[in-house]
């Protein structure tokens, strides 16, 4: 850590100043330039409050050089974390498909279209019961009948399954859910963040979709601080100003996030453009990007076709989108787990 | 709500369409072009789910003409809503003051700083006690302690208070708080929303960090539609690329958002920024956007200013700013209430 | 075009307004709504200027259906444009590789990474003469020399060349280049693309850092509707909040301008993320994507390795690149031309 | 200038980078950490190629302390500049206002509007003849004849005018005119800023859309680096997310534009939102974030109310802002010039 101080601090604030982090356990050098005095912080600065120091009136300028992330950190880290969801291996050299529909709408509904996603590939099945929807006047999803008819689907083909949380208050319904998603808009909900870091069950941690890499990386150490150390991330798009798309999907994230952290990282291209015929070519963007998994809507509701969700694909195209997967993935190091 | 159906659809899809939304109460007018045929939705159409329709196959565009919020909507409230606080009027004529320290620290800070920003002409006063903090090292706050001092500082001063919640497991800690405020991260926390909705205390509401206008106020009306129409919205700065200030202040918005509801609009000028020294002159520039009151954080503490936070400012200062907020406010129509 | 009245608006403003529309050649139907009335506009509305119609003060909205660009769209020009560079095809069922150094720095470098990057597959060859700097005290490229030297290049390995412009004033410079190149702080230069516009010769169009697809088809029509036809675009990566990569590549923004438009699609992954690791999985992902292309700088300066482009990757790695991206191309239905 | 070397370097690297900056005429201090070593880089920076360093292949991090910029730093000139316009003064205490039509159309809007916003308190008049415009099919503005006819008005009134150049081409023409602005779009079209360098006139720069206010700052050094130092900056919107206004008008960008240089700091209110019944409340707003003057535009054309610009308003209207600013700038400490 660095912190260059004004030129016209006064000493016995500077010293104020240098005392009060060596108190924390650091080591400060002081280097004086012609127009500012720059302190080099030596030692564990992860559990540094920078934000603190850097409203210090004498201060100009704070730069971390270690992230302040240390359990989701890579550096401490070097191994790949790799995650076992009901026999599936997330992570390391494992690439996994997460497939199903956007909502559990009935069980006829679910177990159809687990069947189908499980026959073409998938390890883990999804479907929302829970759903964080802008206004009040949409469907809110079917909420906890949703999670059992998902629970039945798991009884019928064995197939682990992942849905989102939305409150504390719903956890004891998720006892026998999987994997639990924290959505894109609960990234910082850091009590929720924090509850889950008491469990001992692999979380799905969407990116917010204003949120910057490392803060995704610090809502990941949030609940691996608790000691629940199994975070799957998932990049799902960003807010931009390109409004052709419902969000931008940042795909150089995830080499990038492959670099900082040992945690597996997915994609989401369905949420991400919001339109269906943009699943298959960002899916195969994601695997050359080096995607440890995705996470695709599967509807298969021939019926209500006029309904269906504009960014979920069917089961036929979903089986065909894994064979073109399956070609990439020896290109990059990776085999279907 | 116009939608714009693709030039390739048949007919049977076209009439399924038509006969669905008819189904909904509303009203179709059919116009075909040359390229696209044009449906024209009449009726209250903000109940609608237009995410669903634009989800619909043949549908290529889908535009709302009426806003998809009712209860925040000045077109069927055209009067200001003026909330009464403790004896203090905010909204319609009303200018006000929210002030007091970042965090609640202790009894003795929370006291002196509710006197002084009082004597200032401070009608509220703030203080955090449960902080949303992006690293899980960083001070979360006094949480419950916190609440109970500064519910003392009420006691002492007979000021009303305001403190931010985080989760709906506290809620019972907040009941006698006067306003409770929604922070920007949980502003689309909508199972924290709903609970909210349920009250009869008024809602300070802050603007997500990346949420448009639009989504501000959908979530203003998931609180209105549980029944509690006491909603203070609060524009904070949302997250840009420029990276000088933490945040952009938009003050666009408020004369804007002033336009589509009648409820009241704050400014925070001290986080927008995240520092002091642009606290005052961005709050005269939220005085003549037309802002309806100011939430500012104030320190006074000067054994430990090294470390005061560089968003605060001092209480001299705060009610230099209170005169020159005064002397402008004949300009824009507003008395301090 | 769907233009909606405000409800109170008089008749005769009404008439005004549809009156002027029809004297434009174009259909007008009125809709009266309860709250509202509206104009839907048949006929060819590209030419229609829309701004200058929603400045209008009775108009509440006005929303496109037919998009602003003609001759860059592909509705009206259903056939990939394929484009003949010094006997490359570029656009359709082809793939190709530009690549070179950052800048062209003497003969020696040019020369020796053109030949490497021939050898390894590129079919045109780039290199930067007039550089856009941020600082007027950063290296501005050589240049008039810059180009000779790039055209010393061609004529010692036959490759074409790419070199980018930056003001109308240089354009003889550019005489024997083959492909023009219009850098993104240039996107918006409408007298320059103006003049190029008036050129036979292909221009290569980057998108700017913060424009939207729409707009980037618009400049890519400003030089089309001067006649001249072959306009490649470039996807560059946008600026987002984001500050751990220097821009964020957009590839969705590839699927769905290759729908928009006729006009083939390339992505520069060196500029975009502006590390050379990220290069190869950006690669990949924008061959998955659906890219026509890439655009890769190569640097081979092994005694000045320290002070390389942090963005330029070696002739060997390039090469490899260059097999992987063959390994893929058949999956997304592509051969390298 | 801090560089953070990666701890992995060899000792030759180290070496090899620091006698390299030492070349430069700079002091380099150099300390070992655990996890990597820091260069501590003193003396003049602002003419070093940062991205360059950042770009060797041992540097972590790069990070100035000292601005890229120098004319234009407010450490190295801490006096205002003030800028005299046809005898008005511009910068410093003064507060002053430009006022005109979007577009010059005829001899008499030009001298009609002239004379009442001259009769209302405007010292410049502005009117644009160059009008960039994202279609090729709108109109451009009347070119050469519109700025014949602004000299018009120029003589008619005496008032100083202002119009926007678009290409190094087009300078001739500007010879009478008083002050040349450089548009949003052109703020980094270096070869145009290089050219306006070289006159002794002042410039008005517009901040780019997506623009940083450092490269702001730099765009303004790129001309006075050239020896022209009579530059006015103006905030005009950028570009977010939010799609209810055009833009989001930066107001914190100018108290902290203010702070870093000592140029004049105007805001354009008009073009920032788009919508004319903002201009009057963030006018104001600009005011108390201390503004040196606002540019706004003004039209007089009842006959053509109907086609009015959205984001124009009436000569009466302007007169009654100026009424209210002037109630405002004894509050922040300035006189209309």
């Amino acid at each position: 850590m660095i912190i260059v101080v004004k030129k016209e601090s006064d000493e016995s604030q500077l010293n104020s100043l240098v005392n009060w982090i060596k108190g924390l356990g650091l080591e400060v050098n002081v280097s004086r330039g012609e127009n500012s005095v720059i302190l080099g912080i030596v030692g564990d600065t992860s559990l540094v409050d920078a934000d603190l120091i850097g409203s210090v009136g004498i201060v100009e300028k704070i730069s971390r050089i270690q992230e302040p992330y240390k359990a989701a950190n890579r550096k401490f880290h070097p191994e790949d974390t790799v995650i076992n969801v009901g026999g599936n291996l997330i992570g390391g050299k494992n690439f996994q498909f997460i497939a199903g529909p956007c909502s559990v709408e009935s069980e006829e509904q679910i177990i159809a279209v687990a069947k189908a996603v499980k026959a073409a590939g998938a390890a883990v099945l999804r479907g929302g019961a829970f759903k964080p929807r802008t206004s009040p006047y949409a469907f809110q999803g079917l909420r906890d009948a949703g999670i059992k008819l998902l629970l039945e689907a798991k009884k019928e083909t064995g197939m682990p399954v992942i849905t989102e949380i939305m409150s504390v208050e719903h956890l004891d319904l998720f006892e026998d859910v999987d994997v639990i998603q924290v959505g894109a808009r609960n990234m910082q909900n850091f009590e929720l963040l924090r509850e889950l870091g008491r469990l001992r069950k692999p979380i799905f941690l969407k990116r917010g979709l204003a949120n910057t890499v490392e803060e995704w990386l610090m809502s990941a150490e949030y609940i691996m601080s608790g000691g629940n150390t199994e975070v799957i991330l998932c990049e799902r798009g960003i807010r931009t100003f390109e409004p052709y798309t419902r969000n931008t999907l940042d795909l150089s994230a995830v080499p990038l996030v492959k670099e900082k952290t040992h945690l597996p990282v997915f994609v989401d291209p369905s949420h991400a453009s919001g339109l269906s015929r943009l699943v298959s070519p960002l899916s195969l963007a994601a695997v050359g990007a080096g995607a440890d998994g995705l996470i695709i809507e599967v509807h298969n509701d021939p019926e209500r076709a006029l309904c269906d969700g504009a960014q979920s694909i069917r089961p036929e195209k979903f089986a065909e989108l894994v064979q073109k997967v399956d070609y990439m993935l020896p290109l990059v190091g990776k085999i279907r787990g």
